[in-house]
């Protein structure tokens, strides 16, 4: 949270904070997935970062939507544990040599921006129906459920990355 | 990952690098929890923080024993993840008055706390199925087990709040 942002005093600020802090950590994520998909060497990761990148610029759409639902300005608050996420990501992708080390760094950063993204999603939804906006709920639940079919491919890939290797 | 750690160039420098990643967060968490305690205004969201602080001390002490199987010294690497997971809690917190809110933006960070741990003990599991260290997966997957379960109970706290308000 910024140091000018407005302060929390209610459930619907606390509703549109969470927006603005996914709203920020999307375009983060939609800023790195680039990089990540040039970087990763094996074919099914580098495919999964680009198909998510196109997923990320629909749900930055959508929440922009959601803004605008709920008569708010379309805005971004800086979200300092997606910062974190990206930023180790960048420090050990950066600092590897090594293909298969570096596309299992990446893997696992992209899980936990996955996990972030859908425990966020899942209390935007909690809020928005705590509230009464059914229908910021439902646009929101879309999204939810694509970055958890996004999470179980990527979970996969991790297990097939074993098997392969057990073999 | 500090100035300081040593750099990652093989799957077993990533995997001790990721222990030493929640082995910090961990220790985090177990920090914050009796404030988050303290300040919780509904008694089942005060009674599941205060759980959990029981639960994070054994986690630490199994990390520490990963560490030892592992051969390796028990140390942390700061996290920026979950500093910032926490700092945005502990930002809110300090600004709100009204204890709905209060509760319901710690039980939000508390979820958040959960899926971030979710995804590195999985994350860690798989990476010391790759490395041939069982021993290392089975002591790590009994504390996946357990943020999986305090997650549902999280989720069910933040459900049923909906619910008492929609009746």
């Amino acid at each position: 949270m910024g140091l000018f942002s407005k302060p929390i005093k209610t459930m619907d600020d606390l509703f549109v904070h969470t927006l603005q802090d996914i709203y920020y950590a999307e375009n983060q994520i939609a800023k790195n997935l680039p990089d990540m998909a040039e970087k990763a060497q094996d074919p099914q990761l580098k495919s999964a970062f680009q198909q998510h990148l196109t997923e990320t610029q629909n749900q930055i759409k959508r929440l922009e939507q959601v803004f605008q639902q709920h008569g708010q300005e379309v805005k971004g608050t800086k979200c300092a544990a997606m910062d974190g996420i990206l930023e180790e990501a960048t420090e050990i992708m950066g600092d590897c040599d090594d293909p298969e080390v570096c596309d299992a760094a990446m893997l696992s950063a992209a899980q936990a921006v996955e996990h972030y993204e859908i425990t966020r999603y899942g209390t935007l939804i909690a809020f928005a129906k705590q509230l009464g906006r059914q229908d910021c709920a439902a646009v929101l639940a879309q999204t939810l459920e694509e970055e958890k079919a996004t999470d179980k491919k990527l979970t996969a890939l991790a297990e097939s990355k074993i098997n392969r290797q057990a073999s």
